[in-house]
């Protein structure tokens, strides 16, 4: 059954309105038929399963009829602090840990990213562009909630926006001891949010993995092979949300 | 240091001599100098840190300085099971899965495959690519053994080939139960070899699935969010060498 991702203010008790552009992927690109079955989703973490009705102006609706709660979603937020790089590895990054259940994607840029410059102000564009795939990717594999994406900032300001709380993870490959499960068990046992990092391709600097240390993230290992940036962003939140799979089931 | 893979015949006891294909990369495309380190691997599990001497006949020799033995393999051997599919995904598929640290690929076609036709008798060409971007993955990763890449077999065959003996989990969307940490606590606790298998685009079919368990192998959720066919290879290997390793530090 297709799913969408549509806006709060399209929901009505009974009745879902489709906006312009998901009516006209209905109409025109999937081809649906009115009375079809679909599910709509409005980010609450609810999902409607509506009959098409396909109105004589072009428009869309949906008429509801049930609404039920799935639990596709993690137990608690995943927060991914990745370092920009290029379009095609970026849009990947957000595709695949969007399906893997990443909360919120906030890009980076430290001394060794491929983008520096003025990636920090991308234009309207791109960024639709960059939604609009974590959008699709939440619809393909049936989340319920939608991730976020944040604009980018500088690594320092990224480090200190979580300073001091919560659990932080900062993967780097000069750390070969600290695994997922020991940084999880030193810290809070029962976070509702955990922040990861990971770095560029030429990886993070000393002096900044030291910065991190001080302001309370912890340096965590991925295993002993070096794994490429992309590789090493979907495995930081594919390897913690097992972990927090794993641990919601002990007895 | 630029890592080479080179066959065995190509090491003697205090030198290396280079195959062609490889000097040629060290001369023309990274353009390294006499008297340069590189490190070279046997796929034995030996890694040779060695001086190039680049001769006047456009051949490249190493003098051995160290021989060392590193440890970035995973303790057991993890075969992976892949369903045939796109070019772009299936080669994706072996890159990802080779930093990841899996020892054998194996392709399969089933029901639902996007290939079946004569992709059981892949060009000598296409096998070289392959092959290649498994390798270099393995060099840039630092890994000191080279995972394989079987020819193409039939999903029946792929399940027969491992029947009654092992560790066997096969990947199923519609299970919702199993994880991995349960499977492993069911198995052999001290498996030598553990074979993973993930389906195609359209996942398996209720009949596959039936097929597999008839055969020894248990079915496992890999959480509870659908991933695409090539996140759900690449989850595979990332979740059960996490706990692989999480396994081997328990008291």
């Amino acid at each position: 059954m297709h799913r969408f991702f549509v806006p709060f203010e399209s929901i009505f008790e009974t009745k879902v309105v489709f906006p312009a552009e998901i009516s006209f992927q209905i109409r025109k690109v999937l081809r649906l038929s009115d009375g079809e079955k679909v599910a709509v989703l409005d980010n609450s973490g609810l999902t409607r399963l509506v009959t098409l009705e396909l109105t004589g102006n072009g428009s869309v609706e949906g008429v509801v009829q049930e609404t039920i709660r799935e639990n596709r979603e993690l137990p608690i937020h995943l927060d991914l602090y990745v370092s920009l790089t290029s379009r095609e590895k970026f849009e990947w990054v957000l595709q695949k840990t969007t399906e893997a259940g990443v909360s919120r994607i906030i890009p980076f840029i430290s001394e060794r990213s491929l983008i520096h410059g003025n990636e920090k102000d991308p234009d309207l564009k791109k960024q639709q562009r960059r939604v609009a795939i974590m959008r699709e990717a939440a619809e393909q594999c049936e989340r319920s909630l939608l991730p976020t994406l944040e604009p980018a900032v500088s690594f320092q300001d990224a480090i200190r926006s979580v300073s001091g709380t919560g659990t932080n993870l900062l993967f780097w490959e000069e750390e070969r001891e600290r695994t997922i499960w020991q940084a999880l068990d030193t810290a809070d046992r029962n976070p509702s949010r955990i922040s990861l990092m990971t770095g560029p391709e030429g990886g993070f600097t000393e002096m900044e993995a030291q910065f991190a240390q001080s302001h309370g993230w912890q340096l965590v290992t991925l295993g002993s092979r070096i794994l490429r940036m992309e590789t090493a962003a979907i495995a930081a939140i594919l390897q913690t949300a097992y972990e927090i799979d794993r641990r919601k089931s002990l007895p």
